[in-house]
């Protein structure tokens, strides 16, 4: 028992660089940018709260323990812009090993447990996987929304870049994305 | 359906506020204070790894969820360092306020969900708020004893004082307490 505790330490002490990886949103009134950390507690609060308007009806708690681990590879492949796509292959790889070194320092069971977890998030099709990605999205959007269109004016990120690359939201909620779609619109008027 | 979604819009973007909400502890290797919401964070996520060490059997979800909205009421209150009676007794009323003015932005179902998964941590007795209490208290002591004691020597807080009044984490999970309490007299050897 002991052993599997120190373990436990030993991840949950790792895990304290995801504190150090930064993205590129700041948060609403602050002028920094936001890290992951940060953003993964946003994430999965806004999975608890928005779960009724799934598509199909969702395992919040799936969910929302998705959203715990979704971006704990970046502490290794760190984060990489949505929009910059060649980028974004690179990490990929990156992040499946980062996931594997940093999950392997758990008791074998738990590891696999949240293995599993990141894994549907990444690769997979199941309706919590397509709520869960959406939401991810979601967020980053409503901050720019409501933050003066920083992040996609600090990189030059366009009105169709946006509307084309982040419509997959409609795949985890139709009407989330019916709205964040009209509101992406008017912000380009 | 769609006035839900503005108040859910909402009540994320209010929350943003907790990354602004600063605590006494660095993250190791970071020159800054942590904040709340990564905080936030790491608590649910450290509740996930540790659920079966609770000396109870306990539902690990429903410990998340607490974890996820137990310091939004900071956004009002602000962190008050945890070895300050007196600071501490006059923010649980803020908090109280503060819980009722930001879970209110929210539908009325969510709203009643996230406070009465608040209030169950804060003053409940069940063994999922014995245990979250416990994973709150343990996050900062564990950042401590592994970053050279850091907060406790800023503020001059004792071994007695943390050793008597963070005992209460025994009542959530008796293993873990016996292994920490172990660690704070070995760190003021």
């Amino acid at each position: 028992m002991k052993d599997e505790l120190e373990k436990c330490f030993e991840f949950i002490l790792e895990v304290e660089k995801l504190k150090a990886v930064q993205r590129r949103v700041k948060p609403l009134g602050l002028d920094r940018y936001e890290n992951s950390a940060e953003h993964s507690w946003q994430a999965a609060l806004m999975a608890l709260v928005l779960a009724k308007f799934g598509n199909e009806s969702v395992n919040v708690e799936r969910v929302v323990k998705m959203m715990l681990v979704h971006d704990i590879g970046e502490i290794d492949a760190d984060d990489v812009f949505f929009f910059d796509e060649t980028g974004r292959l690179d990490a990929k790889e990156k992040e499946l090993a980062a996931m594997k070194r940093i999950f392997g320092i758990l008791p074998e069971e738990k590891a696999a447990e949240l293995f599993a977890l990141w894994d549907e998030f990444e690769n997979g099709t199941s309706t919590e996987a397509k709520f869960a990605r959406a939401i991810d999205r979601v967020m980053p959007v409503l901050q720019n929304l409501y933050n003066n269109k920083q992040s996609w004016t600090e990189n030059g990120v366009t009105k169709e870049q946006i509307l084309t690359k982040t419509a997959y939201i409609g795949d985890g909620s139709a009407i989330l994305w019916e709205m964040i779609a009209a509101k992406i619109e008017k912000a380009f008027e």
